[in-house]
C-alpha cells in the first residue's frame, strides 16, 4: 500500500491563461485582478446599495469583508501563495452570488460561484503550447431514465486523423455538479492535453456524464445512496457505454476501461465498477467511499473468504482523499473494511478538503496510472 | 424586396425539455417553476436578509417586485403567453444576480442572467426525438491576436460516419457575449437538428467564434468599430477559417460559406463579408448594421456607380431587425444607404427588440435560405 502525504509545491509561475485574457479591457469592473507578482488578487463588485459584502473563496478559511470604494464598487485584496483554480463567491447582505465580471462560472445545480484561475505556466490546468484535444457536447437518449441527457466527451489531438482505437475513461462529477463541471472546473481536457504532450499518460477518450439520477440526493452514507448508485450503474452500462462505443473508436475490453469520480461521482464509480468487474479494469475514487453496510448488502460475494481478492480482479484500484475532507473518516472506514478483507489498494492522502483543487490533483495522479496492465 | 411583419404564433405547447428536467427534486428552492398550463411561471430566491428584490425578465417590460415568504424565500409569479427562452435576473437590493437555483446560465462577460426555457414541443429550441449533432469546444492559436482562443463547432448527426464535405456557416455573437452564447442561449445546435430533421435546411458545419477582439468595445456607430471589425476579419480569415478547413470536412467555395451574427457579431459579419466577397456567398445581419461613414470609408469601390451591384456578387443578403430594437433607426439608415445605391437585399422586420428571442428567430429564418444558389 502506497501512502503519500502531499507537500505543497512552490513553483515560480508566470504567464497568463486563456481565461485571464478574456476580461475585456473596457469592462467597468475588472474582477478578479491579479497583480504582476501573480499572487496578490483583488476582487471587485459593483453594489452601490449593499450594506455589507463578504468575500468567500477556497483559497482561505472563512470570509473576508469587502470595502466600499467611491462609486459603489466594493473590493478586497488577498495574497494567495499556492497557484490553483479556486471557486469563490460574494455574499451581498447575506445572499451568495457569483462575480458579475468573471466569465468563468462554476457549473452547479445549487450554488453560483466563480473561478479564480491563477497564472502558473507549470500548472497542469494551464493551456500550454501543445496539441489540443476537444470536448464535445452530446445529447443521448436514456432508456433507463426516460429522457434526453447531456454527455461530454474529450478526444485527444489527432483523434480525427487516424483510425486507431483508444482506451476510454468514464469520469463523474459530484453532487449538484453537472456534466460540465469536470470540463469547466476540473479542466480535464487541459490536464489531458498537457500530460499527453509530456508523454505521461496514454491518449484516451474521456466521457463525462451527468451524474444526477433525478431521484434526489440521498446522504452518501445511507442505503438510499446505493439505490441511486444502482440507477447510475444501469444508466452507464445500458445507455452511456453503448452510445459511446457506437459513436467513438474506443477499445471494448476491461483493461482499457477506467472509471473514477469526485464526491458522489466517486461513490457512483466505486459502486458501478464493483457491480461490473467484467467491464472495468481501472477504478479510482476521489474524495469518496462506500459504507461497510452497502458493501455487505451488495457485494458480499466479492469479499467472501474464498473469493478471488478484489485487487486481483482489477488492474488498478486507487483512492485519493484530503485529511481535512469532511468525508475523511468515512473514507478511512472504507479503507478499514478493505484492510480487514485483505484487499490491497493504493491511496494518496493529501492536505486540503473536499475541493476541486484536490479533485484535479487526484485526476492528474491517476491519469498517469491507468491502462498499464498490459 | 421581401418585407414581412412577424405575427405571434400561438401554439399549444406541451412537453418538458432537457433543461427543465434538470432541476433536482431535492433542491431547497426550485426556480423557475412552470405550472402545468406551461404559462404561469414562479421565480424564487432565498435571501433572508434582503430588503427588496425585483424580478427582471425579457418576457415583460420593466421589473416586478418579489414577495418575501416564510423562511426568507422571495417569489414572484408571472403569466407568460408566448413560449420562448427568456433571459432574466433578480435585483437584490440593487445588485443584479442570476438565479442560484437555475443551471441554465447566460454566458456573458459583463452581466449574470439565467434562462427561462418554456416548454413548447413545437418550438425549434426544444430538444426533439430527432438525430442530434454535437457541439465541440476547441482551442486554437491566433497569430492575429497572439493568444490561444476558444472556438465552438457544431457538426450535424452523421458527420463522423461519412466522408462528404459540408457547407460551413460562421455565426458570431454580440458585444460582451462569449463563444458559448449562440450555443447556450441561441441553441443553434438544437435549431439545426430540428430544421435538418424537417428537411428545411441543408446539413452544415456551424462555427461559433469568440467575437471579442480584446481591444475594447467601441460604439457600433463609430469609426473605431470598423477598426475592430478589421481585426475580426483578419482573425476569421487568417486564423479561424484555416483552422476549420484543416480540421473539418467543409467545402471551400464561397457558395458554400455563410456568415452572420447578432448585434456586434452582425456588424462583424457584414464588414468581413464585404471585405472578402471572394470568400462568402451568403450574408445575414441579425439586429445589426454598418454606418454610411464606414461603408464610404472602407467599401466605396463596391458601391461605385459602375461597380457590379452587391446583390449580384452575393448569393444571399439578408437583414432581420425588431421594430423596438434600440438600433432600429441605425438599421433603417443602412437600408437607406443600400436603397440609394441600388443594392437589393431581403429584410425581415419583426416586433420585439434587441433580444436573443429575435436572434433565434432570425437564425431559424436564414438557416432555411443559405446555400441555395446552385
Amino acid at each position: 500500500m502506497n501512502k503519500r502525504i502531499l507537500f505543497v509545491v512552490t513553483t515560480i509561475c508566470v504567464g497568463a491563461s486563456l481565461w485571464a485574457q478574456r476580461n475585456p479591457y473596457n469592462n467597468p469592473v475588472v474582477s478578479p485582478q491579479i497583480a504582476e507578482d501573480g499572487r496578490q488578487v483583488t476582487f471587485s463588485v459593483e453594489a452601490p446599495h449593499a450594506k455589507e459584502i463578504l468575500l468567500e473563496g477556497q483559497f482561505m478559511k472563512g470570509t473576508r469583508p469587502m470595502t466600499r470604494q467611491e462609486g459603489g464598487v466594493w473590493s478586497a485584496t488577498v495574497q494567495i501563495e499556492q497557484p490553483d483554480i479556486y471557486p469563490y463567491s460574494f455574499i451581498v447582505d447575506g445572499t451568495k452570488i457569483s462575480d458579475p465580471s468573471n466569465v468563468a462560472v462554476f457549473p452547479n445545480e445549487r450554488f453560483k460561484a466563480s473561478l479564480l484561475e491563477m497564472p502558473c505556466k507549470e500548472a497542469l490546468y494551464t493551456v500550454r503550447d501543445v496539441p489540443h484535444g476537444k470536448v464535445s457536447y452530446h445529447t443521448y437518449k436514456s432508456s433507463v431514465l426516460g429522457m434526453d441527457r447531456p454527455l461530454l466527451v474529450y478526444t485527444p489531438a489527432g483523434y480525427e486523423k487516424g483510425d486507431k482505437r483508444y482506451p476510454v475513461f468514464y469520469l463523474i462529477s459530484g453532487t449538484t455538479d453537472t456534466e460540465e463541471t469536470w470540463f469547466k472546473v476540473g479542466r480535464a481536457n487541459v490536464i489531458l492535453d498537457n500530460l499527453i504532450a509530456e508523454g505521461k499518460t496514454k491518449e484516451m477518450v474521456v466521457v463525462m456524464p451527468y451524474g444526477n439520477m433525478m431521484n434526489g440526493t440521498p446522504m452518501p452514507s445511507s442505503m438510499e445512496a446505493a439505490k441511486m448508485y444502482t440507477v447510475f450503474a444501469n444508466e452507464l452500462t445500458q445507455c452511456i457505454m453503448p452510445y459511446v462505443e457506437q459513436n467513438y473508436r474506443v477499445k471494448n475490453d476491461r483493461h482499457d476501461r477506467a472509471i473514477a469520480g469526485f464526491s458522489r461521482g466517486g461513490g457512483q464509480a466505486l459502486f458501478t465498477a464493483l457491480r461490473h468487474l467484467d467491464l472495468f479494469g481501472n477504478l479510482a475514487s476521489y474524495s469518496a467511499y462506500l459504507t461497510p453496510q452497502v458493501m455487505d448488502a451488495y457485494f458480499a460475494p466479492l469479499f467472501a473468504a474464498d473469493a478471488m481478492p478484489l485487487h486481483r480482479r482489477l488492474d488498478f484500484l486507487w483512492f485519493g482523499v484530503g485529511n481535512e475532507d469532511f468525508l475523511y473518516q468515512d473514507v478511512l472506514r472504507h479503507f478499514d473494511y478493505f484492510d480487514k478483507k485483505g484487499i490491497a489498494y493504493e491511496k494518496l492522502i493529501t492536505g486540503g478538503g473536499h475541493t476541486w483543487m484536490n479533485a484535479r490533483h487526484y485526476l492528474a495522479e491517476t491519469l498517469q496510472r491507468f491502462f498499464n496492465a498490459k
